[in-house]
């Protein structure tokens, strides 16, 4: 019973139709039917205009789209427990050219405005500093929490005047919407750039970068490119995101995740270290507990010394979620 | 009838089978047990003990190993038309730093030994040039000739002393072992690090890096991450690989792509612009017979103002094939 | 009797004494009074309103100004044999992280319009290439030749419309000036940026980067901080710089080596490999000849196995130029 | 009264005396005489081969000696108000190729063994994590405290056996060396490479990085060259550092400068919010007294709201380090 983590659960049933379908002949790269159809299935999803173009994985996505907002010689402001500065081994680094990650603190890996304000007074505004040109928020963050649409607003406020670019890592933004129940354009907020994930919610090897300003996505098109990233079956990638969204699939298997997560947090109670939003679960464990769950069956992470994360997937059996949260509230 | 290119073909049923069977969950990223086949699974290809990771793209494989061999001070020695030159955007700049590709020429897009000794020569010895540290071949080349193995022990030969690595771009590597009838370790000959290309041959999106230096390997791990490569379900990219190495389906396919593009040459005589070794054809043609061939539905690039190029692929049939070979012949 | 280069010339009188009244304490970096002077200087110069930045080096200077204009995934082009490309080991890759130079033929190093045209649109436009986003010109050129205005114009005309921009390598701007015999404005033509030499004419250690677009400066001043060229001493450099400015010292220090040079090709006739404009003498000579001329004293480089190059400063001695004259015509 | 900064004091006669003297024509870049002695001098200083390059701000010599141990996907560990992290706009980026600062936390800008063992341990030995290869001291620190020898050993037993280089930025090494009176071997400790400070000591714009393992002295000689800081007049480089040495004129201008700096923390007791050990003092100040300071015509930096920053230099005149004693007793 497998809770080790999204990013490996099973590619959903439609995918794999739609995977197959892809496999009659069309043009190469980025030129196929499908490929051509993403810019507008995005911008009814969000209600305006929006390119967008997809990327094999999450760290891709987020440093394609960085590196369209940010020079070499800036910076981007972000939690310090960001997917990207502590699971990316340095890929914005590589991507935008040695621009440098501000770090800032926040409960839950939320940033709150006023954290936002603070780390960019501490910069001085000379030649010396690299200043701040984007802000990159998680939604869900790394410990499952959401950012509510009051909350992005006041962010957006926090920065307005600033010339500030914001990109949001949404490696978990279908749980996000699904925990939310708002419309996707109110979970984005302000943002000028999204990494839409597929890949943890039933997809195989592909992400949507969501450009809001479509200028930005010219440039991330040629650095897509000069990345490696421009795959020449990229129909295979358009069909995985499409497929996504075709009846509202990123919902459904987001919500079922949720679903998963919430039951066995309603058993974790005291244990838990944040409130369970997403599909992430940080639980309070001492390592007897954690063996003892293991002897169990259940695969998970260690979290520090004294917790475990535990994370459902789309494909997360409601019988296993039971028999979790039975093991947990049994300890 | 399409003859575009063999980098949008359909993918064989065979890898379609490996797929599905790579759903069955196991652990993310290159920690499953498809991805950690792989080094045993070329070992054996090429008798003698290397290391292999998969990537998705030619040009991801390319420059990670390139950038395994040569430090952002120095250059790689290749063809004027080698496809790290001339089809990835620069993405040889970005991921060796803006090391310098050094351009020779030669026919065919083959490096001759004294024109390699001749390059070589040209740069000064002092901290104003940029010194070569790896040689690139590509096997088969952008027109689809082969290196023989003799060939290959005479470039290394004229390298040998200078402290060089060799990389060979084996986007089309199938092509050229089953053109030139030799173990696949012979058309190979003393690189470093191969890019032993799938997906022009019946892949989705993975294609290997197979290090005859292992210590590269580890290397090229950490810059494979950091490029965003490392996909989190990796189990399908290793699938793909070992697909193609089973029952020797690369082989296979490249047989197949090569005996089509044989069938078409055959009939187009004097108007080849290369003799045809694998699956590409350069054919002299004129605007008004290009366009007579694309009225009877033959799909192809022009190639400059007077000529074409024609790629056969695993799944070209037979019929197409002929009909091309009629066609041409009919001018 | 030296010919070696200008580039290890003494310093001339007038910038020493710069530099001693710059010893005056003052504030750091490029906050000092002859720093913030520079803007005017060269407005004044020039004729416009132009912002300047002091660096080091012609490498710096040049690539400085080329980061400023042309992104990572673009190109610039140039002369085969320009600096930047020959003599720079790699730095424009460094500096503009990975972009690609474009390389075009033209003689005595200069490009021709229809060359320039001709190299643009062997571009594909995708993403496939790397796009040209600046041409870089070098007046006086590698081989001492300059771009009259109307070439200048020429060229201007041949890329408008395509959004290029315009770089110069000025490391002998000055040695142009003085032979062209006209406005230094006019000698620069439609540039963006100019790197307007003194190390060669009688500076120790300071280049000027002339913005024609002071909004390309702003983020010079970023790069050239991160690239560890904001010297904290920065008032010394200035000091150079204007000192070179005052009453057209750098004018008259370009004249007396153009003339040195003029004297010496007089002399050399047909073995001339190029006309002398500047101050550099390109001239065919066998190896005893060459011998012989260093048994009599003079330093000067090989060019290749059957030439030899020369260089006359603006400190080179006329008896010096007349000898070396002398012994030209006697081989 | 100038306590701004030494960064911008005047230059020592010795340094201008020596500048003269070079010159005298010679060959150009670093390979003229005086370039060619820098590596014998400071193996003379440190009793041990070493090899030494010039360079013209620290950020350069900083940058240049870690770009030669830390690869693109490696990390650097420091301390989080090192200067590379702070004042140097990324310059580590820039140079590394985006490698990270891995930050850590230590009284007065010190890192202990322990706290570098703790930051180490906290990466994860996976290639999502980038591994850290270096180590960056500073000595002094930016705090004008000092490393004593056996503080340099300790921290070398905590990172033994993990393959780590040790840089140590002296921008103010010589003013650690006066303090801590041991030879310069046993301030530098077990480093690899030391950037040795002068523009703050008398000099005008040059620095020293020497190389106790010559052979990252070969590496660094491209990279100097590539970042265009190859001057090419550089025996005016050279001549200034071997000057600092001729007569241990850098322990001279050192001790002066701390010895103005102790008596001005002599006179300012409870303020001091760090021991006064090199030439900086950190002083607790409110704002009405840093306008009362101001208006008998003391220059210094404001240190955040409640503190302020004064600095002594070689030059620093002794009735004004003693007015300034006066005034701050006097508050």
């Amino acid at each position: 019973m497998q809770f080790l983590s999204d990013n490996a659960a099973a590619v959903h049933p439609q995918v794999w139709q739609a995977l197959r379908r892809a496999d009659a002949a069309d043009t190469p790269y980025d030129t196929d039917a499908l490929s051509r159809r993403l810019d507008e299935a995005f911008s009814e999803l969000f209600g305006r205009e929006v390119a967008a173009l997809w990327a094999a994985t999450g760290t891709a996505a987020n440093c394609l789209a960085l590196a369209t907002m940010v020079p070499p010689h800036g910076a981007v402001l972000c939690h310090r427990e960001a997917h990207i500065e502590t699971d990316e081994c340095g890929a914005p680094g590589f991507y935008l050219h040695g621009a440098k990650l501000v770090l800032a603190e926040g409960e839950g890996a939320k940033l709150a405005p006023e954290v936002i304000r603070a780390a960019l007074a501490a910069i001085r505004d000379d030649v010396h500093q690299a200043q701040v040109h984007a802000l990159s928020l998680t939604q869900a963050t790394e410990y499952g929490r959401c950012y509510r649409p009051h909350e992005l607003s006041a962010i957006d406020a926090a920065v307005a005047g600033r010339g500030l670019r914001l990109h949001m890592d949404g490696a978990r933004f279908a749980n996000a919407v699904a925990f939310l129940n708002v419309p996707a354009a109110e979970a984005a907020g302000p943002v000028d750039a999204l990494s839409f994930g597929c890949v943890k919610n039933g997809g195989m090897g592909a992400e949507a970068i969501v450009f809001f300003d479509p200028e930005l996505a010219d440039v991330a098109r040629w650095r897509r490119k000069r990345a490696g990233h421009l795959q020449s079956k990229g129909r295979f990638l358009a069909a995985q995101v499409l497929a996504m969204l075709e009846g509202d699939l990123w919902l459904h298997n987001a919500a079922a995740a949720n679903a998963a997560a919430a039951e066995i947090g309603a058993a974790a109670g005291e244990r838990l270290l944040h409130p369970v939003e997403a599909n992430e679960l940080f639980l309070r464990c001492t390592a007897e507990e954690r063996a003892a769950l293991r002897a169990q069956g259940f695969g998970f992470y260690d979290w520090g010394p004294d917790a475990a994360r535990f994370v459902a997937a789309w494909d997360t059996r409601e019988e296993h979620a039971r028999a979790l949260a039975r093991a947990i509230a049994g300890l």
